[in-house]
């Protein structure tokens, strides 16, 4: 048996599930696990299926029979066999508590990805990316930003990434990069947003006194942290802690938090609309 | 147009989904929301849709429709109308900061039932339950339990009730009650069961250094404090907690805890297998 | 015995701890609870200390005798007889959910404070504070803002108010009145602050896609929603939730967080320094 | 100047604080952090302070200066030069997330101790403590739990270790060995105790259905699972989840309910008095 998940947006209308679900039953599919929501308040309607058939599944026939459905709804939709693994690449600077978390986790399955490069614009992860067998380049920003991010693509592309994780990256990308990569770049910011973008959050937090200090993981686009969030943690701080103590607190509510965020974009949970993301789980 | 919510559990199978929708759509029903779970773990499918059909709505051709998909798949299904509101009634012994908060969401619209009756062993909250307009009966133990149990079916039966809230209800229901009341008295339990059943769980919970109070809503049977648990809540807590700080805070919640229970319950979302929930929310 | 509380706060320096405590031993006081916390981030010394003294206490003789003290090290220090309750005025419009905590919180014996009066913009909650017994004024905000400013100001004299609880008033108070009231106003934020200040948050929450709600509870001043903060909460947030269900989640937090909030004061726990609050519970 | 943390706990009696930190003033000591705490329903005093005084520190004559002071008030105190660095031994099996998140966390230092020594029933964490230049020696039980143990104890008392954490050690330790480690060994359980003791608490967990996971950190002693807890942590779970995702969503909070243990440990914040701890921050 081969598993799909499907994925589907359209504007909200009657019978949109029965149409979906009546093409998987003639294409020979077991629906294993379905969730759907129509946002009221966006007019949205939101699906996520997954599904088994015989191998080999059809595709084409799937998608010749899927295609008047999605017509007729204004479906946007996508098709995900789970044997093929999503190819995730990861941008790194020094700090590495974020690359050790995906790593180890990867080693252990619980990260269902390949992970074929790791880039850096910094030598000091090497080893850490070679000790688990991954290859890492570095990417020297010394020359420009526009010429390492060509570098950046050039990797990227050779190595058919599917989605750029910035594990504690340390650079801005530019508008013209996120473009290439709509939705497909993760990024981790140590503050809860949209509170304190920008630099040094927890100076920030620690400065007007906040009881609790949070991370956010959102996809990165031209607005320096504001693109849409895609997970969000905080943890309660005691007001004897120093600026230090919350950078130290805070690691793990970074690390957690992206983690958080890779495995809803691996189980394909995320949708995008007007803006802002809807999770499914 | 009428709303309808239906619930489905039964053995998992292919073609669950498939074969329930198309009986919805052509009883010309439109799904608003669906969720669905296999528990793998236990091999058992559940099912939760709302869907809307233009009324007047012919149940009898419905479930004339989906009796042999019900038959074919050995479904548990039930349907429930959202026009017709649950009647739930209220136990109450003294503390009264559970009756206080469902007797104040549900003046604010927050809680979708009826609340006809409040009944109680005590006299003292019945001036609470006339401020809202509802009916307070006094049932008096000092007469026996069967008695006072008695006493009690009567006036449940007399209202039609569909739910029975214990809002701090401090006798114990017996078995016989609770028999002829299955998964449909809920009960709110100030600890985090299953540590710390029984009387006086603040106390055990100090003399034990617990770092985290909780509280649990379960549905009630003949074993006290084991019932299926619906929600459960905790609170961090200093050390420098004495056990009275720990029954004041516990209170909050003791009734957050409560009213996720009953809201879970009111919304359909709480299955009931092999002696344990699963929330579909 | 009496029971008093000293809050000391001033440059940090050696010695302060045992020169206080020093002075303490000699006026016969036995200290219950002592926090102390120096924030090496901004060089200041902080303590709370709770002691007995036996009746009547010489509060004079101690005055005189931590004078020199307070002077060498220049310490700002204030002492409060746990006798003499604090008297709180509540401020409310129409939506009551603060309110009804507050009061049944009171007369629950969990408020160490008097609560004289009850002032409104608006009738309707007149009959929660008269079940309470508590006074009710209704200032009316049609004859401008500075003569219903004025008419609060001579009600909070007249019943000799130390503190003013907005719960959920909603009105802005000018910066005249804010500065007459430094640190004694406290106003409850329907948002995670410094975000989604001003109007509707939840709306711009929702709008944002966050992952959590909070509450905000801090003191007003001058700048809106921008006073030194108390105390927060957050609630994890489904991308299921409507904004109507974000409003009614929103409810439980605010009414929690205020009263944490209040609880704080009235425990005599909250330093302000350099615009922001250190907590010492 | 040096740093000195001392630790106090005695039967609550008037004057204690004053009496102690005039001996410190007698001794040049400036204190800087001073946390107390009369567990009023245990009738007991506890304190932890932390100061300053010129090197070099005449410890002999502060031990004589307190010596009469503890006589009167009958203390158990104890002094730590935050200089010595405490040694930490750690016992570990084949599961190696807590071994990880102990050291990196350490060599990026957050944890204020030395790491001498790492100890296994199992060959495959050679590598890990290798990696970070750290002795491994394997224990075989094959050879019996008594030639076993009386093996570990000739290790720790090699390396004079002060503390034994436990980071997933999947063997028993023996009434034995704890009666000679009382308060010294650390270990992490994967429940929320005082449920699920013992064997499988993820499978007890979900075939109880609960609503959330925990993991506690106690302290070992000859009752399994009953020790003193030092911390707790819990995460709210989906009814969605299988056994095999709270496995895995367990690592986190038990790798991070151990961390905080051993932190409070190390910053000398764990009392034990009558069967359970108090946490002094």
């Amino acid at each position: 048996m081969d598993r799909f998940v499907i994925k589907i947006s359209c504007p909200d209308r009657k019978g949109i599930i029965a149409a979906v679900t009546q093409v998987m039953a003639e294409c020979g599919a077991n629906i294993l696990d379905l969730t759907q929501h129509t946002a009221s308040d966006a007019g949205t309607f939101m699906l996520k299926g997954e599904f088994e058939v015989p191998a080999p599944f059809e595709i084409q026939a799937f998608e010749d029979a899927i295609a008047p459905v999605a017509n007729e709804f204004e479906m946007d939709w996508q098709l995900f066999n789970t044997k093929v693994k999503q190819k995730v690449a990861i941008l790194v600077s020094k700090t590495d508590h974020c690359l050790w978390e995906i790593l180890l986790k990867h080693r252990d399955g619980e990260l269902d990805c390949d992970i074929p490069v790791v880039i850096s614009n910094h030598l000091v992860n090497e080893t850490v990316a070679r000790q688990f067998g991954i290859p890492f380049y570095h990417v020297d920003y010394s020359v420009g930003k526009e010429a390492a991010e060509e570098r950046m693509q050039t990797i990227l592309k050779e190595y058919k990434i599917n989605l750029v994780v910035m594990a504690r990256f340390m650079q801005i990308l530019s508008a013209d990069f996120t473009r290439q990569w709509v939705n497909t770049v993760i990024n981790i910011h140590h503050g809860f947003l949209p509170a304190f973008k920008g630099a040094k959050p927890y100076h920030q937090a620690w400065a007007k006194g906040v009881k609790l200090i949070g991370a956010t993981a959102h996809f990165a686009n031209e607005d320096l942290d504001q693109g849409p969030i895609i997970a969000q943690e905080i943890l309660p701080i005691s007001d004897k802690s120093s600026i230090r103590d919350l950078v130290q607190m805070g690691k793990d509510i970074e690390r957690r938090t992206l983690l958080d965020a890779l495995g809803l974009y691996l189980s394909h949970s995320i949708f995008v609309h007007k803006g802002r993301t809807f999770i499914l789980r």
